[in-house]
């Protein structure tokens, strides 16, 4: 007896016995299609017959160079039968036709790169008793010309533009604009027209045998499966070439066969809001297609209740059997023919963020699925929805149609924003504050003194910079929606205008910018606004939290953040960055002045005065985090950064120059004199501080060790902080971090004078605090010698951004917006390093780290708070690397909360 | 029977025998002195007779806090006793007294750590009787009253400067100014008072008994192991703290007994040329002090051998069998005491480079070493004096005493120069071409565009940069003498001059500069020229090259370069920097050109333009190496490098705008216009090309993809210059080297560019070229990921200076001038990375590089272009982690040869 080569639906028991009792078996015997189909049928869902020709039969196929294995061929035929029984039809038969299709299908989806040919049977005989039968000639003749055009096509390889030139010259005939508006006759014109093109081309009649129909598409989906842009795509997929395709054969229904035919589609719970009701679109005396295409207008499902009341009971049962077994919302095709209902596909629905979230509760809660799978459902990326402000999709819409999208740039932090242009941080300050304007900041880039204009603004939109620049950083540090790096976009700061090629926007216009995509509009876009407080959010990440094993910690320096990363979930501060509140304009001048200073004595005076400011900062922190760690970075940046930039101090002291020449009367000129020896001083400075790759210079722990009283004093205020919230009654737990240690030495120098002064100031309140030093991983080499760096480290915080910097040879400032671009679109690159970890190259020094370090500290405490912590790729690798915990901006908690989980559900599943 | 804690200089096989038969072991019980002193009577050297208290006796003063322990003061009294039976002296006999020294002597030198007592035995009466024997008074009491002194400040803790201000006041009464004026009633009166002084503070006599003298010596020596600067001493010199001093009392010998009596110092061998002669220097009557003081006019040993034949016959024996059992050239002090020889010490002799060569291969020819142990005798650096001029030492002496020495910076090439001071390059070249003088070409640092200059200079002076500077790979690539980072040296370039303080040198004065020492003088001091073709070098060097695992190559941009390192013994070039022949003046035009074109046509032939210099430099290095490999690494520095400086653009530009204003006619202002209009045009392109950390921007292969067809220009021009070669029946053996590599698919898609481009040359020339293909691995991705690159690349070549940047985070430009001095000061880095390997941290990525590259190609070639290849202590770890070769700059190759044969030996050791 032949191998069994064809497999009907309803023996998708036999087919799953021989593969050996998985589905996943099926799939690569039947291919995707027709295993579903076949499950369906299974399920006892009224799914049209067919069968499906199997994958082996397609290899065996092409192995023998085109001939059909033993019996196939005649067991294909023998599944027609059966399914002529089935539908009471017949193959051929011009009273009753059976039409079927014919489709490749293969065991993992690949849309559109092989063959499919519909409305096999048709031929004029066939063609005229259909006719009849549904009594609409235009829609028969157009399905057979479409089985002449697709045959030509497909299976003799007539290059389509002949059957297309024939279209046009038919529209132009009739004197009409679409393909829609021509009557029978002329489908019927075109069908012989195309017939006679076939037999040019292909050098025989179209066959007019619906068996030899079936037998050549048959073998053209076999070969479609070598065809060069399925081969590609396998290529590009990844896919194997030795999988073969199935053939799936499947009866043509029709929904338009009266008014006791329809057509839909439907989805079994909102995918807008996740509401768990029966939603969808339907037609009566209908073909699929006019429901899809929009061109008549579609009735709500719930009339079909009234309209078809049975076919409607039936379909809402399927719809709900499907549901349950496929354990998800889906997305349905169906189609009634004569009052019978039959399911063309079901397939997971797409949904919203907000839907998904609603969706996984609620089927958790159900008993559809456990709470691990609901967990799962939701991409941790979609909590980022509930944070920002969102356009509506329409004005989105609308916006795009009227032509008003200007520009779009990197989307580097999320969420919708409306707002006046501004063009300076002291104008977008001055506007949001005193004038109450919604602002948008809008700059070539930004620099930390700009910081209080975005901190007013309601968004920022940067030309230059990329997905690490300071606009980036600052932006999604404190939830501002931010588009970075739009370098189409012409700033003209002396106009006071910016442009995209003609169009111009002048400051006080209003733009819209939607950080989520990146893209820039002008005018008002409306917004709505989700919530973080949505309770399925609130349950399915309360749930999350049973399940992750990593902590997740916020990046805060300041009290307000510090709150709002507690309120979203945060067990503590990875990492509060201490200068940052030395660029507050009270606190600048005095970080100016100990950086100018040639004399210890007022260096110390210039650090005394900071030291208030520091304390309170700290206070503040610790009370918020009450109970919880606070990991305390020492100073980071160059000095350099704290000074006027070098091009505005030569430009202001050219400036001076000029009003010295015009000034009226000495006290002014004396006046003016003072002022450009200060700004002489200060250049100088500026110019001896310069480095040629600051990146690389007089930073991090450098710093503290060229000025140990700057540690000192930053300690003494930690500490100082520490004993007067510890006396309010306030747990508190400061933890000291170095930063950019690449030696052991750097950390035990500056062990020792930290600990000195620690001490001394907890003998000085008379109190003990618990504290513990640690360092920043964020150089090869750090990583490298990790074992003697935990030596003197309590913790390790790996700093990812500068890691990746140092690892790969990158400057991020330089290459965002220059070679990485490039990279990454030719894909030398496969992920941007800055947004998602390099696993291979710096994963694997953070893998080093970790192990040297617990080598010798077996619980040292390894977390993350480089960016990359709240990334759910990156923190799939923190889970895998052992970390204790991920540190993120307080905006991107809840995602890190809920991609924890995800790492550990994964971890476990493998 | 107590144990023996007394051994005599004869009884060292006792010692010996206790110990186990180890010569370790007997320095641990005796001391290094001690068992110094026994192994010369062993061998039967006469030594003044005399006997070691033991470490293990000193320790069991110690454990018992400050008694003798059980036997030992009998068994020293005993010893003596034997002394005086040798030396025919009675310890405390006022006619022939015997006096002796007691010193400390522990395992390891701890040189003026510890106590040491001289001249025990003398008192009142046995001063009286010695003064009479030796008819000198005023040396005896001179001798007394330091007896006293040492004792007072040794044994009984009394401040030194009570006993010096004694000597103060007596000189003043005496009206001379140095003590050896005093005669000798001088020092009677002072020795009286000194045990006056005793008295007071010790509250006891000063003990006229010799042996409560010895008994109370013998304790403080054994005290001083604890004293504080002795501990200090062993915490910082990692020495054990429970190894215990011995205590050496020897004979004191007196050369000043008259003239049958003498002292002298000699050397075996000449130190300065290290022929095979007894050298020194000896007098007559005098005691050891006079020869080293310089106070007396020392007579040379060769008179000896007239004024006292036997002596001298007998110090002739006693050095040649000295320098036969120690098996080195040795250092030697003696004493003849009434015609009797006493040697009084035997060490390794110094000596300088030169004759450290000779004498290592003299020894080995003679027979006294082996070939193994002349390579080792001999450090790598040494071999650095014969490449360069270096200067006299008597006249760096005699401007050193002139005050001549102007500043000192870092020693980046060694070698002395002498020249008149250019401060440009182009008046350094024409000085140096058309007036024939010697220039040093002085700069606050050096360009890519100042190379002509440097290379018509006779050596280079930079007041920035480090030892990675531009000047300073410049200045050791072309063998120039360079002394950079002479901070304390201020330029003033619109005066034309510098100045160090008060001392100003104008242009065109003559300074002397020490790239040895980093030293710079003003004036010329004379240069002595040794040579590599010494032919003691040339054999040590080949007796190097049998025992080298390890290949030595060299980097070579130009045929002269490569030249001279095959001349040196390099065995292949290990990196051509394609583009330094970029720099040269008639091809500079053409690459700007490509740069500044945005039209392909033009890049292209700009480009083609190119091409013929690159293949004749190409050939030109091809022939040279025949038969051996050569790499050639494509484009690696930022394009900008190539265009002018930003600021001299911005000043050009200010200039031709205020000429415009003064311009007379209207032609003037047309071709002043058009020179602003190409000027702005660059400008705009350099600051587009600006970047905020170059280091790590647009470079390396990151170019070679952004730019495709320069890839393909430079492969072309190998492959053509290649088989130009070929024809001309050279062995060629080009490789081709991509830089920076930090991710596989660089590689990749450079190989594709790159390989087709090599076919189509092979194609269009009807030869095949064999060529390999490899990579750079000089980021630590690169290091992490080389299994993955090791599949593209059949060589990785480390480029350990940008490794070590990226790996520590740390710009040299900016560091070698900034902190890192910081740090190398203050010992947090123990070594500067950027002139030896960091081990730890560096070293164990290429470790990681090598193990991963071969776990996927086992045969995988790894080799080192870094500066690091020329540097002994990093041939040390290229060994240790099994490269197959170093590559350095030509004038390193034979201290390469040599360092490698150490590593070689000194692994074979282990």
């Amino acid at each position: 007896m032949p191998k069994k080569w064809v497999y009907l639906f309803n023996e998708v028991e036999l087919a799953e016995a021989y593969v050996g009792g998985n589905w996943d078996g099926v799939r690569g015997l039947l291919g995707g299609k027709g295993a579903n189909l076949a499950e369906m049928a299974r399920i006892g869902v009224p799914v049209p017959p067919g069968f499906s020709v199997t994958t082996e039969a397609c290899n065996a196929y092409l192995a023998e160079s085109g001939a059909f294995p033993e019996g196939m061929w005649e067991q294909e035929k023998e599944a027609l039968k059966t399914i002529e029984i089935a539908t009471g039809k017949v193959f051929g038969d011009p009273h009753n036709p059976l039409l079927v299709s014919c489709r490749s299908g293969a065991k993992f989806s690949m849309p559109g790169m092989m063959d499919t040919v519909l409305n096999i049977g048709l031929n004029d005989e066939t063609a005229g008793g259909l006719a009849k039968m549904i009594g609409d000639e235009r829609f028969v003749y157009d399905s057979y010309r479409r089985l002449v055009q697709m045959f030509g096509s497909v299976v003799m390889n007539i290059q389509d533009e002949k059957f297309e030139e024939v279209i046009t010259a038919t529209r132009r005939d009739y004197g009409v604009n679409v393909d829609s508006e021509l009557p029978a006759d002329a489908w019927k014109k075109v069908t012989e027209k195309f017939k006679r093109i076939f037999k040019h081309y292909a050098q025989m009649d179209f066959p007019t045998d619906p068996y030899e129909q079936l037998h050549l598409a048959t073998e053209a989906v076999f070969k479609s499966w070598n065809g060069k842009r399925a081969v590609d795509y396998r290529n590009a997929a990844g896919i194997s070439h030795d999988l073969g395709t199935a053939v799936s054969i499947v009866t043509m229904v029709f929904g338009n066969m009266g008014d006791d035919s329809a057509t839909g589609v439907a989805m079994t719970r909102n995918g807008s809001t996740g509401e768990k009701q029966l939603e969808g679109d339907y037609l009566i005396n209908a073909q699929g297609e006019d429901v899809v295409a929009g061109i008549r207008l579609t009735k709500d499902l719930s009339e079909m209740k009234r309209d078809m009341p049975v076919a409607y009971r039936e379909f809402e049962e399927v719809a709900n059997l499907l549901e349950k077994h496929c354990r998800n919302m889906q997305d349905l095709e169906f189609t009634v023919e004569k009052g019978k209902l039959w399911m063309l596909q079901t397939r997971d629905g797409k949904r919203t963020a907000q839907a998904a979230v609603r969706i996984a509760v609620d089927m958790a809660e159900e008993g559809l699925i456990t709470r691990e799978e609901a967990v799962l459902r939701v991409a941790p990326e979609q909590v980022d929805f509930f944070l920002h402000p969102q356009f509506d999709l329409k004005a989105v819409e609308a916006a795009k149609a009227e032509g008003r999208l200007l520009a779009s740039g990197l989307n580097v932090s999320p969420g919708a924003a409306v707002g006046v242009v501004a063009f300076d941080a002291d104008r977008a300050e001055l506007w949001a504050k005193e004038e109450g304007k919604q602002v948008i900041m809008v700059r070539p880039e930004t620099r930390p003194d700009d910081v209080h204009g975005m901190l007013a603004a309601k968004g920022i939109l940067t030309t230059r910079g990329g997905r690490t620049s300071h606009a980036a950083l600052v932006a999604r540090q404190f939830g501002k929606p931010a588009v970075v790096g739009v370098s189409s976009l012409i700033i003209d700061l002396g106009r006071r205008r910016m442009s995209v090629k003609d169009t111009i926007v002048h400051e006080g216009d209003w733009i819209s910018i939607d950080g989520t995509t990146g893209e820039v509009y002008l005018d008002k876009l409306t917004t709505t606004i989700p919530d973080i407080k949505d309770s399925w959010l609130i349950k399915l990440l309360s749930w999350a939290d049973e399940f992750r094993r990593l902590g997740v910690w916020a990046n805060a320096d300041y009290p307000r953040d510090a709150k709002r990363a507690r309120d979203y979930g945060a067990e503590g501060i990875g990492l509060c960055r201490s200068e940052h509140m030395f660029f507050e304009s009270e606190r600048l001048p005095f970080i100016q002045k100990m950086i100018m200073t040639d004399f210890p004595i007022e260096r110390r005076e210039a650090l005394n005065s900071i030291l208030p400011f520091q304390r309170d900062d700290f206070a503040g922190l610790f009370r918020v985090m009450d109970g919880l760690p606070v990991i305390i970075r020492l100073l980071d940046p160059p000095l350099h950064e704290f000074l006027p930039n070098h091009v505005e101090l030569m430009r202001d002291l050219s400036d001076l120059k000029i009003r010295i020449k015009n000034a009226g009367n000495l006290s002014d000129i004396d006046d003016l004199l003072q002022k450009i020896r200060l700004k002489e001083k200060i250049l100088k400075r500026v110019e001896s501080l310069r480095e040629q790759n600051p990146m690389l210079g007089m930073r991090g722990v450098r710093l503290g060790i060229h000025i140990p009283e700057l540690t000192m004093m930053q300690v003494r205020a930690v500490f100082e902080a520490a004993c007067i919230v510890a006396r309010e009654g306030i747990k508190v737990y400061p933890k000291i971090m170095i930063p950019l240690t690449s030696h052991v030495n750097e950390l035990k120098a500056q062990r020792i004078t930290l600990e000195a002064e620690a001490i001394k100031v907890m003998n000085e309140q008379g109190m003990e605090i618990e504290y513990k030093f640690g360092t920043m991983i964020e150089l090869p080499r750090a990583a490298m010698t990790a074992d003697k760096i935990a030596e003197h480290a309590s913790f390790f915080s790996f700093g990812t951004n500068d890691l990746t910097q140092t690892t790969f040879g990158i400057s991020r400032d330089d290459a965002e917006s220059g070679f990485l671009v490039e990279y990454l679109g030719s894909g030398i690159l496969p992920d941007n390093p800055f947004a998602t970890i390099d696993r291979d190259g710096v994963g694997e020094l953070m893998d080093i780290a970790v192990k040297k370090g617990r080598s010798v500290k077996p619980d040292l405490e390894c977390g993350i708070c480089g960016e990359h912590g709240g990334d759910p790729k990156s923190i799939m690798v923190c889970h895998e690397l052992g970390l204790n915990y991920v540190s993120c901006s307080p905006f991107r908690v809840p995602v890190a909360r809920l991609a924890a989980a995800h790492a550990a559900l994964l971890d476990k599943k493998a």
